[in-house]
């Protein structure tokens, strides 16, 4: 089952997919039940045999095109996210880390936005090195605390494609990753959430990140060093995980060497980590894990000086 | 003025302070007011004087006692906290830190709790090495993005008194602070926001805290490296901040040596730091900011593998 998150007409719906474009409203199928994702997650154990149940036979009769997706889990209560998770990408920037512990960090929900909604750049006075990370985010269902490794997987609601958008200048400001890991709108998640009876096994499954259709990213997500269930038992030693909570399981390496369709852009990063290509307004980045579905987000440039506060 | 935020038969509440203890409750004295601190910010400008002209008057017929305190932001969007913001705390545990730029994390506001209110001390399977922090907190009240800093204080709503409590152990786990910082209900938040022309120049005040009545920190405000404005001006740059965003702005260094009260506890800070006393089941954690209040939170032991999961 894959499960949208939209608004139509500003207003809030969930939808399940019924082929690559068209999907069921629950709003109309299913009215008894809440009206966003992390609501019917909250609602207990049975959420997805009540979707399954309500959306049967009914007419898929609106299409990802009539819609503005948000992010799977639009207001996400919290977004754990790991660094160096995958060997490679240690090796790259030959950074030390823990070999016993997962690297965690939070990402705040405004930092994100759904499928096909633009990501966004910073203007050049403010920072340059815009990059993206391609990732397994995975949803929790089940809440629970001190969740043993081997029941971790009952709490795991579904799975969806995430591109952890950093802005390098800040993340490299200080020890903490901080601001540069939380600038408005700049991670994408979606398109949708697929429930693991459909994913089946992630690790047999390929993480690839395409920018304007150039393959930058791509590992199996086999490889991994902190399984799901690692991180779900080491996150639940502290933090009750509850109901559309995400975690975002880290990115790789880039691929090498830089191609030569970006060999005009400068290499920014604090490391000069070979291979990068920052993100330029104008670019569309894609995520894609085999399996399940591919993320688009086009990257847009946000104004010099936006100052949103009100006098 | 000193607002508290609330809960009477469950019911969350906003009070305006009238003495020490006792407080005018909004939703008789102002029932056209939103029930929640933050909602009140969210109203926009105008509210502190709404409030003013609502409780002139009023009976304060309700003290601290007859009710539990939440956190001043029960539910806030976001905690940025800062790191080494002290030149005696850089000093103390040697660590470096940019003199650029401020060292930033998020909180969850799950591991927040209000005044009087138990912080939990993990088991010690768990952990033993749960660490209070005294710091000025500085909530959001205007919303703004790319706020300059000269006009940095006109987003500031009030100030409350902070105990950052650290599970130090996690905290080193990896280089990014995560779970150590975010163990539930182990962060004391209160014991209200007063607001600034109450509370006038910070800078020149006392921040001190006690454990069992005896003083382990104590600096003046104005000893902070980052200010308030520097600290506004930076998040801004990329995040929007909200009403009801919270800004814990550092700890300074402990006092040394160990006062011979707490001479039979092992340090287990993983950096050996002077003066280190962990806290206990039992103990009591004071944080004072003179001129703003006294937060205090006793200490409670969280039970071993707890498991809130239901089956």
């Amino acid at each position: 089952m894959r499960l949208i998150s939209y608004r139509l007409n500003d207003e809030p719906g969930v939808g399940v997919m019924t082929d690559a474009t068209h999907f069921v409203p629950l709003a109309t199928a299913a009215p008894q039940l809440p009206r966003t994702l992390r609501s019917i997650l909250e609602s207990g154990d049975g959420w997805q045999q009540t979707i399954a149940k309500a959306v049967a036979g009914k007419a898929s009769n609106l299409s990802l095109d009539d819609v503005e997706l948000d992010p799977v889990i639009p207001e996400s209560n919290a977004v754990w996210a790991l660094a160096l998770n995958y060997v490679g990408h240690q090796k790259e920037i030959n950074l030390k880390t823990s070999a016993l512990y997962p690297q965690v960090f939070l990402r705040h929900p405004a930092s994100q936005t759904g499928h096909d909604q633009p990501i966004l750049c910073p203007h050049p006075s403010v920072a340059r090195a815009f990059d993206y990370e391609a990732e397994l985010a995975v949803i929790i269902g089940k809440p629970g605390r001190n969740i043993p490794k081997e029941r971790a997987m009952e709490h795991v609601a579904g799975y969806a494609c995430y591109n952890e958008g950093t802005i390098r200048e800040y993340q490299g400001h200080n020890r903490q990753f901080g601001l540069g890991k939380n600038f408005e709108q700049t991670a994408g998640f979606g398109p949708w959430m697929m429930t693991p009876d459909e994913f089946k096994n992630p690790y047999q499954q390929m993480l690839v990140c395409r920018l304007n259709g150039i393959e930058r990213q791509k590992i199996c997500l086999g490889e991994m060093l902190f399984k799901i269930e690692d991180i779900i038992h080491y996150l639940s030693q502290g933090y009750r995980l509850r109901p559309g909570d995400v975690i975002a399981t880290g990115t790789c390496e880039q691929m090498t060497p830089t191609p030569p369709e970006f060999a005009d852009r400068p290499n920014l990063h604090p490391l000069k980590k070979e291979g990068t290509v920052h993100m330029m307004p104008g670019d569309v980045c894609e995520v894609e894990i085999t399996g399940l579905g591919v993320l688009r987000n086009p990257v847009a440039a946000e104004p010099a000086g936006a100052d949103y506060s009100p006098d």
